[in-house]
């Protein structure tokens, strides 16, 4: 029998997801399961979504164009230029959601055995992603003691090889909920500059932070034509199933290679790439009203979590996770007994276990993320339901 | 400034879509143009599809399971049934079109720097993904004037060094629109399993066969985990806009590494996964529908194809392609010609070029290939125009 290739041994399976099927058995044993392990909010869509939708119905549902059909670029366009950006249609290319513009950032940044540069605790998929692609990620260690504060640029360089070829930097930051400061940004492209990396910039969660304004890092004029920009409409419009994502660059190179991959794979469903022109037109007020929520959700997390004793953690300033440290061994044991022996009221709660989101072995061990996608009163009751699992398993578990 | 990767710029742009432009110039300038260079029908969608699209309005529209939607996943299990082939839930993960599908069944077979066996001319695609994945194929060339049969055993052994990983076989088969034989199947199965290499099975255009029944690959139980299956809805179904695809197989480790694969990249688009439901409970229908349409195209286009002096061709046995060989030295230079420097009645024809679909270089110089993708009225304008636009470029460029 053939066997399986070496990157497909190595990429992970989802932290995030591979909990899933102990939920369901929860479920069928009756037992309401908060789930707060993944990015997927109970917000509501906006309905000019499904009204877009609904009008059209074209006789043919032909593919659209690789590059993506017309109106929809241009409502990217003028998103962007609602953030100082004024992007040419032929500097942004529609994706399968931000994974697809990741992918695609990877693959035109970095040969299989090169290098590239991510900040730990990362979003997992850029773990799986570089596997796919035959890219090693090298860490650079965000601590929660010091507010995950970019390291000093000594550090990080000591992270370079010849065979370095990019750094990615997500803001507002999935999974530490870090909101990147104008010096830390400077500090990156400037270090990206002098080592002549690019820097995959993703800023799915830009409008949901809970200081400041939305920005965009292509604005850095001086440095755009190494910037790799990923997007998504997912979170701040609330569409994960859509699938509508985007590549942006200044870089007529990557946007070639972009297009040319773009072009592999055909097109982006068209469907969602109408239902969200109305979306992307009026972003302002939509994210806007996101953010609120997320603010108030994630608020009332970080109350809660202040309440429980031994539990650490730092306030998001954006997105929707909260990384926190328990008073655990090993959260993955923790986040398995929640679902297989623990029950409060016939209520438990999903939270992905923080080992799988580093890439130094023995990381996270005792750290867990909360992603603040539940209303209010649900999190509150989940909230209280973590409390009572974390005293009880902390009996079953003395340290 | 940094440098694109060189797997980046080894992707080919695709040599369908890149006469895109000058069309859209020919257009630009008042001059109608038959497209018969994508496999992009004017084939109506069925009304089901957009039927379960509206009736679909969650006020949650969150991310699907990334091993696809219960339903959409039933669906496809009750088509393969119909097709005698028994497949589980695990065995099966929707895709984005098959494009996605491929990409997977290749990273999952072979790793950067190994090889993958196709027969050309390739479909462009499979270029494309292969350079993203740093694969690299190795050509078992198929000719027109034996009916591109299998060439023997040994000339396919030829072909093997110890990095070959797997074989692609297409059928029916674009671009040449071959439909393989049980006996040349059965050889490919055997070679597979001598050599120890998967077969990654794409079936898109099954149902679009002018003889025979629609088969699967997978029925040749004693093969069955080698095989990696692609499928997609969107040629029997008419749906290239949906991006609804398919990866099976009964292997388990490929599967668990398309789920890895899968988790990476989230979910496939929700509205589709649904639209596509009651179109997949009902493929024998609408596929037989649209299989005697292409049928009717393609017998149109051959007989046209066949008054035109110099001109050969074999008739396609499905797909719905045809591969023509012209009395031109280089066919790129005349698909040129005919959106730059040619009308009839103000009117052109945009058909594909084939140097692109093979490794080899230097082979396919005279060689189209025209989609029969217009309704029969357009195709028969279109071929009045080819045969006047090549008489004239034969005029202007003499053998």
């Amino acid at each position: 029998m053939p066997k399986l290739s070496k990157r497909a041994q190595l990429t992970p399976a989802s932290p995030i997801r591979k909990f899933l099927p102990l939920a369901r058995a929860a479920q069928a044993r009756g037992v309401k399961v908060y789930a707060l392990s993944s990015g997927d909010p109970d917000y509501s869509v906006p309905p000019a979504f499904f009204k877009a939708v609904r009008n059209y119905q074209p006789k043919v549902l032909g593919y659209a164009p690789s590059s993506g059909l017309f109106e929809h670029v241009a409502a990217w366009q003028k998103y962007y230029q609602s953030l100082g950006v004024k992007l040419q249609p032929e500097n942004i290319i529609p994706t399968a959601g931000c994974a697809e513009a990741i992918l695609f950032a990877l693959l035109a940044a970095a040969d299989p055995g090169e290098e590239v540069l991510v900040f730990e605790p990362v979003y997992v998929s850029y773990k799986s992603f570089a596997a796919m692609a035959g890219i090693v990620l090298k860490p650079i260690r965000l601590k929660p003691e010091n507010g995950y504060a970019l390291p000093s640029v000594g550090e990080m360089e000591q992270k370079l090889s010849p065979k370095t070829r990019a750094i990615v930097v997500v803001n507002p930051d999935n999974p530490t909920g870090k909101l990147w400061e104008k010096k830390e940004l400077e500090t990156i492209l400037a270090f990206a500059a002098k080592h002549d990396l690019f820097v995959i910039a993703d800023e799915t969660y830009r409008e949901i932070r809970f200081q400041g304004q939305p920005e965009c890092l292509l604005k850095y004029e001086a440095y755009r034509d190494q910037i790799i920009l990923t997007d998504s409409v997912s979170k701040r419009f609330t569409l994960p199933g859509a699938r509508i994502g985007c590549l942006a660059s200044f870089n007529p190179e990557i946007m070639g290679a972009a297009l040319r991959f773009a072009q592999a794979r055909l097109s982006v469903g068209t469907l969602e790439q109408v239902g969200t022109v109305p979306l992307l037109r009026q972003a302002k007020t939509l994210a806007q009203k996101a953010r609120k929520e997320y603010q108030a959700r994630c608020g009332l997390v970080s109350r809660e979590l202040a309440k429980m004793p031994g539990v650490t953690f730092r306030p998001t300033q954006g997105a929707f996770y909260i990384i926190a440290q328990l008073p655990v061994q090993d959260a993955e044991d923790f986040v398995r007994f929640m679902l297989e022996d623990f029950a409060y009221n016939n209520q438990t709660v999903l939270v992905a276990p923080m080992q799988d989101f580093y890439l130094t072995p023995g990381l996270g061990q005792n750290e867990i993320r909360i992603a603040c996608v539940l209303k209010k009163p649900d999190l509150k009751n989940a909230m209280q339901v973590l409390k009572f699992g974390l005293a009880e398993y902390q009996k079953k578990n003395p340290a």
